[in-house]
């Protein structure tokens, strides 16, 4: 039964296409909506166009940007010899997050995962070759996601890279900080005392 | 630090905004738009346009709606003399889906609340009185939530309709079907008792 009519049952259906919104989610986001001054829908719609054909990627590090260069790739005080893979701009965004980390990124839009269907090519490793050969650069920080794609992604990526005798490392698998080892799993406790370090002291 | 650029971070503020969508799903929900084809983006965004600006109050029973009178009120088949109040149109909605009720309905867009400084000249209230001054109606449902704003709101309402000498009743609270007694609170459980029935045998 239609009870909200076709505008409202068809925002309820966009909303709910969205990842994580459900039914109830859907219907509370739409009367929301509805509820605002006419400013708001017109913001939140606005900014969903803007950001859909406003944003490009980064000819240098293929990260989502509005300015080509984007801002890391054209700040001159950065480390430009050392350059993280990463699979996301928001791995990027998380890794600017610690305030750690003054090299470039070079965003992979995702990992290899023949499960779904996602290759090497459909990756943007063929950028980060030909940025490497015409660019000087010291290492390569392996950032994929600490699961079975990231790691076959960092695998495959050094793997390519082991001809040109660069730095290539992998970001450390070890126990979180702020953990409890009670609860850590197996895999990482393994991990923790394989790469285990000396106490410098 | 600035790492996703304005378009972006207009997008991730615009969903944050939305009720129940916090920083991270925020951002994902933004990275889900820049990621999909742009009529995809452009759907959801005129959804949002149309839902907010073709959206009005149905002059009959105040339910949100494309036409007026609403596709309920304007349905001969219903039975108009029994008018159920509810406070918003989800709750009408809900019973809708029941398929057990073939009344019309009256939505409040709420229920007094002192707290949030909505008082009675903030909900439909006026609107059911000249409805059923104007009409022959029979009986009121209040259908207004089973917490303190919908009590307190239904009181209201059966106070104000007394001298019309109209049948008003309220839903049944009881043990809702399914549930564990165990887990029942206690006022609920009192209300059990209080509204037992005769079984019919």
């Amino acid at each position: 039964m239609n009870v909200y009519g076709e505008h409202i049952n068809r925002l309820i259906e966009e909303f709910h296409k969205l990842p994580g919104i459900g039914g109830k989610s859907a219907q509370r986001l739409a009367f929301y909506i509805i509820g605002q001054k006419e400013e708001r829908a017109e913001a939140l719609a606005n900014a969903i166009l803007a950001a859909r054909r406003g944003v490009k990627y980064c000819s240098v590090c293929c990260a989502l940007t509005d300015v080509d260069p984007c801002a890391i790739c054209s700040n001159t005080k950065r480390d430009s010899r050392t350059i993280m893979v990463v699979e996301d701009s928001r791995d990027m965004a998380a890794y600017e997050r610690t305030n750690e980390y003054i090299g470039n990124y070079h965003v992979l839009h995702g990992a290899i995962s023949p499960m779904n269907g996602v290759g090497p090519n459909d990756l943007r490793i063929k950028e980060l070759l030909s940025r490497v050969n015409d660019n000087e650069v010291d290492e390569i920080i392996l950032a994929t996601n600490p699961n079975v794609e990231g790691e076959a992604t960092a695998m495959y990526i050094s793997r390519l890279l082991k001809p040109l005798e660069l730095n290539v490392t992998r970001i450390a698998h070890g126990v979180p900080v702020g953990g409890d080892l009670e609860f850590v799993d197996d895999i990482t406790l393994a991990r923790s005392l394989e790469g285990r370090r000396p106490i410098l002291s």
